[in-house]
């Protein structure tokens, strides 16, 4: 998308260095840099320490990072065990993000399918291109699917404008392009679709007040950012219309992996009768689990995520403490809302409710699997 | 209560300077700072600014504010006309605290049953540092009301901690002593009760994680740090016994205007079957109303309180900037929890269900006054 008039995406391979670069986000909004990934210790740095994050881009990155294991090694990556072993530690680098494997997975297949280093090396890049690329083209099409929703709503509200609430940052910087749960968001505003979206801070990282609102602000798109507090309020005062937010991981009966407080948002939604979206690309449905609270394992990041907090101070981006130094924090990172609360999901191949059966009703192909094992 | 050994109050009347001091609480946990409040002026800043806050401790800051109007004036002060004015001004410094209006008020009463300035003076101080002293009463009853409902769960937990989950600061800090929803933790630690607390950091001014963590760590209380978004994955994991809450405003059928993110909590409880108690002193009753959620005037505040995080670097106080500088905020401060979430009341008369009936026949001079009128 575009950054001050240029495009711009998250991460890409760049032919003249023959290097895959990404936007190092923990210093957005204030600072725009980029890194090169040349070691598949910097892609594990990059996915730990959240240079990157969001499942669309996590797997991108997978993909990619399979490529530049394959890269760095030389004639070494001829040797399957030591190829797959080192694939095993890159999908490692973060629990719960489903698509890392499934990107690795894509690239290793390719990888394997071939024997000389040289072929499988190109193998690698094409692949983790297409994934790439897929990616982009699914989230174009959930924006697609997602605004027939929006202009329905829009249709109800007599030209004020649609106002959608969404947590955490899912957006063209967690997806390559348009987003997940933003896509929906672009497609209207370039349709002429009068919307406002509140931006929840999204603590402890502050992905919604530091990128989320960025991402929307340098296209053009109404926002307010809100506490993670306030969406409740909002929504008993009918200040809300719908919520959509992305999602982690899925699982086939509707349970939804998402950063910690995309339960309490849904709760909210449902006790006031509003819309909520989850929007995903299809790579993020984990087809071999169906209870979501007893079967995702939660990460628990560093406590002082929470205890301190990155701003620009001066024209500086420093870290200010701000418990007492002596009380401890919990960082559990994610948490899992019950299908019972998702009105539905929009994916690449269009719409459907929180259950197994709609969810499996617009994935035959998967059901077909499923039944196969 | 104790800080560093020494006895502390978070409002006083210093005998010796005959001045109203308090401690400035925006600074906590980093520095301990303590202000005279001399004029009108100082005291309304002292409310709106936030060196006080919570509801017990700003309806005392009323009263003895009353006093500060009375004391700075000289023989003006037999003007009722200008003390009533004056005092209506100290009474619009928050609009969601009706404490506020009730400390005032009682000072008021007292004052105009008086006529010259002298004993008026003298009235207004003996009836304000009796509020400060019935409010420390009030809270160590309710400390004991709700000591009996964590005993209660202790016995079913076999000697594993009692975790309570609380939101924003309504500890002894906000109210003289041992707080509202801090009582029953206090009380249950110096009965040998092994609790531990959860503390929800509560943007945006954090006086959870700043004032709550600060407060239970100098008295020695178990406690965890966690972000406002983290307590509905507790809940559904078993980590959460109980919620404990303070409230700015509760409605005599229940519902309980308290800091933002307060509802979300109580839904997240109510959806895991946790019971979710508010403990407060009888003057938070507003008596007049029934309907929270219409009839409760919201503040908003300033949206810099969102964008712009304090806390400690290098040693110094510092802000940093969170959103980007162009991305605009809204910073609605509470909201409203329905009764039908809230399991009981903590009050310093015992405990009740959250329902007119339950309430009124707890307090029953209430229903007699109402009925009169």
């Amino acid at each position: 998308m575009k950054v001050d008039g240029k495009e711009m995406r998250p991460i890409w391979f760049n032919e003249d260095t023959q290097t895959v670069q990404v936007i190092d986000q923990r210093f957005l909004p204030h600072k725009l840099i980029i890194e090169d990934l040349t070691t598949l210790d910097a892609v594990i740095h990059a996915i730990k320490e959240m240079y990157v994050r969001g499942a669309p881009l996590i797997g991108a990155t997978g993909a990619l990072g399979t490529y530049v294991i394959l890269a760095q090694q030389g004639n070494n990556g001829e040797n399957d065990a030591w190829f797959t072993a080192a694939c095993d530690t890159l999908k490692a680098a973060r629990p719960t993000a489903t698509n890392l494997v499934w990107g690795v997975d894509r690239v290793i297949a390719k990888v394997l399918a071939h024997k000389d280093y040289d072929t499988r090396v190109h193998a690698a890049l094409e692949e983790a291109l297409n994934v790439v690329e897929e990616e982009a083209l699914n989230c174009q099409k959930i924006g697609e699917y997602g605004l027939s929703i929006i202009k329905e709503i829009a249709a109800k509200k007599h030209g004020e404008p649609v106002n959608i609430l969404t947590h955490c940052n899912a957006g063209w910087l967690a997806c390559i392009e348009y987003g997940t749960a933003t896509a929906p968001m672009y497609a209207a505003f370039d349709a002429g679709v009068d919307i406002h979206v509140w931006v929840d801070e999204t603590r402890p990282l502050n992905q919604g007040s530091r990128l989320t609102a960025w991402e929307l602000g340098k296209h053009g798109i109404k926002h307010t950012v809100i506490t993670d507090n306030a969406g409740g309020h909002l929504m008993q005062h009918g200040m809300v219309d719908m919520v959509i937010v992305g999602t982690d991981r899925t699982t086939r009966a509707g349970d939804v992996a998402n950063k910690i407080g995309t339960y309490l948002k849904a709760l909210a939604a449902k006790d006031n009768n509003i819309p909520f979206y989850v929007a995903l690309p299809s790579s993020t449905f984990d087809w071999d689990i169906t209870d979501g609270i007893k079967d995702i394992p939660i990460e628990e990041r560093d406590p002082d995520e929470i205890r301190y907090i990155q701003g620009l101070c001066d024209g500086n981006i420093q870290s200010v403490l701000v418990p007492p130094e002596s009380s401890p924090a919990a960082n559990h990172a994610f948490d899992v809302t019950p299908a019972r609360l998702v009105t539905g999901f929009i994916t690449e191949r269009g719409i459907c409710e929180a259950s197994q059966a709609a969810i499996l009703g617009l994935f035959p192909d998967k059901q077909k699997k499923m039944g196969n094992r």
